[in-house]
């Protein structure tokens, strides 16, 4: 029954082209720095969780909230358990507050660019994106507050950006605004300071947060939301009932108790980090501040794309955008020193061979 | 801000009640026949699968279509890979068709009673849902294929009732339906027959299929659709870019393998059935044939809520309903002989009180 005019499917389902992706290559001998995981291995505690799972939390239904890790999220950020909710990766958070607050009539805002999920989900949700364009600092866009969006959201530290908003800043425009402000802190681990005291006092603001980066947990994908008990119960109609594995509230847990692991892991890739920066402006890498577990940096002397291409030659992976705002940039992970050392003397051959 | 009348939620949202979860309970010494788990546990491969998982599995995205299951499935079903997508648990299918097919202008329809997630999902969709009753012996409503409706649902075998529905039944109204039928088989590994076959020539066909029951894996969450490749690609655009974890995967593509385990497991359940829906019927309960791994159970002689009440006093869970058409009965998962002697033995007791 297919036809050229006929689907099944909405119109706006038939017209996307869904996300894509990072590249994930399946050898292990390559140097992948293209989709923001963590280095280093998830804390010892998480294997140990995995290895105490019984063949009963297999065979019955799990918690439909994942209390477990409810209450420990709740001890980290000192706030009550009814603060948060339990996510399957924090992209299913993302559709979830798609879902509650934005349709045809009630659009979505954010600065771009950004997150590439999120116009995705607005065309799954049939709602207008309104894109506004941060200026060449990343600095938060004083139109966001105008556009009457159901949902802003904003990405801090933005990716691919890595650049930090302050948290201050977010304070006004959750104030000002008269939907909801979600801030996607999928990368505040390697930051300065987050987000999540605001939810005391404001009643319109949800923090995502993600285990995939700061815990090392992306194969198992969990995330959660921090937000008023009003906003996460109204969250909770709309996620899957069983939205979160037994197996994955066991690992996620037992990795967002063990904190001094979490927090030498952190340190490990923010002095990586320092040390990326600093010798990819060596090589004339233009490279903003950043506050996530990558960077940003476009090259003064080759086009983004051609060195893309010689890395992967060379079995690295970075990732490139061939889109508004992007296309002269490459956004690097930060990897173990070995892996960033690698990376650094084949960009140096890279660019010798342009000259 | 939120006030009265205010809300920041869409207004079906706000609405919408949610979803109600069956009990679970904490203690691991009850009775627990409400939830329709099976009550062995998962085939040993699972367990070794578990065991194997090592942490760059956790520290990796996983594979986002979780190829490894696909191609078991596929071998599994006789169908190519590209008919598979993989979901975390079955629920996240049902999510997606509605997302995929439903909306103000294109409602979905199914026969009641049925499984109480449709209306849910059709009312947090903001579409329209066509229920249309059952006969007495839950025959294929012949009004479902006058509704127009951009997806009908069937569920077959149809919770709570355990009725099934024939194949070429569900193959006719498929080919007369205009939408997407999406038959739920969740059930189907304890039944006769199942729509497998349909997708070769339907091109209108998706077959949901569960991993929680008759691979006993509720506790990960997984389920897949079976559908051919056009349907297939559309809603991947739908689904969360990596909807899966590696674990599940690992775990679900080791259960789908052994199938002898499988049917074995099947078969005791089965067995389990038979004697279960023979005992009730002495017991003067009227009880429909069950192609499930639950049956359907009215008595004669007491109210069901009571029945539940008592029951839940000696520490046996069964699934009760206060909705229309199922107010008088007891949806009760087949336990292991043990826990289905032990559940005889205190409906026995409970019904000679009432004399």
């Amino acid at each position: 029954m297919f036809g050229v005019d006929m689907s099944y499917f909405r119109d706006n389902i038939e017209q996307a082209e869904g996300y894509k992706p990072g590249f994930q290559p399946r050898q292990s001998d390559v140097i992948k720095l293209n989709t923001n995981e963590n280095p280093y291995p998830p804390c010892p505690g998480v294997m140990k969780a995995l290895a105490g799972i019984g063949p009963e939390q297999i065979r019955r239904y799990p918690d439909p909230l994942g209390d477990t890790f409810r209450a420990a999220a709740a001890e980290v950020n000192g706030l009550g358990a009814d603060f948060i909710m339990c996510c399957n990766g924090a992209d299913d958070l993302l559709r979830i507050a798609f879902a509650a607050f934005c349709d045809e009539n009630h659009p979505a805002a954010y600065p771009v660019p950004t997150y590439s999920l999120y116009p995705v989900l607005a065309q799954l949700q049939n709602c207008e994106a309104i894109e506004v364009a941060f200026d060449g600092e990343y600095n938060l866009p004083p139109k966001l507050v105008g556009t009457a969006a159901a949902l802003t959201i904003v990405c801090n530290p933005n990716a691919p950006s890595g650049t930090f908003i302050s948290v201050p800043e977010l304070a006004c425009l959750a104030d000002e605004l008269t939907g909801v402000l979600l801030i996607d802190e999928a990368y505040v681990d390697f930051a300065q300071a987050n987000c999540g005291e605001l939810v005391r006092e404001l009643d319109n603001v949800i923090i995502l947060r993600s285990m995939s980066k700061g815990y090392s947990l992306a194969g198992l994908r969990f995330g959660y939301a921090i937000a008023r008990p009003e906003l996460i119960a109204g969250l909770m109609k709309v996620k899957d009932s069983y939205n979160v594995g037994a197996v994955a509230v066991a690992a996620a847990t037992a990795a967002i108790k063990d904190q001094e692991c979490h927090k030498e892991t952190v340190e490990r890739i923010k002095k990586g980090r320092a040390l990326l920066t600093a010798q990819l402006r060596a090589l004339k890498f233009v490279v903003p501040e950043s506050s996530a577990n990558f960077v940003l940096a476009a090259s003064r002397d080759a086009p983004a794309d051609k060195i893309y291409q010689q890395l992967v030659e060379r079995n690295i992976y970075v990732r490139y955008f061939d889109s508004p705002g992007l296309a002269d940039k490459l956004r690097i992970t930060v990897g173990t020193s070995e892996q960033n050392d690698r990376l650094i003397l084949a960009l140096k051959e890279i660019l010798a061979g342009q000259e």
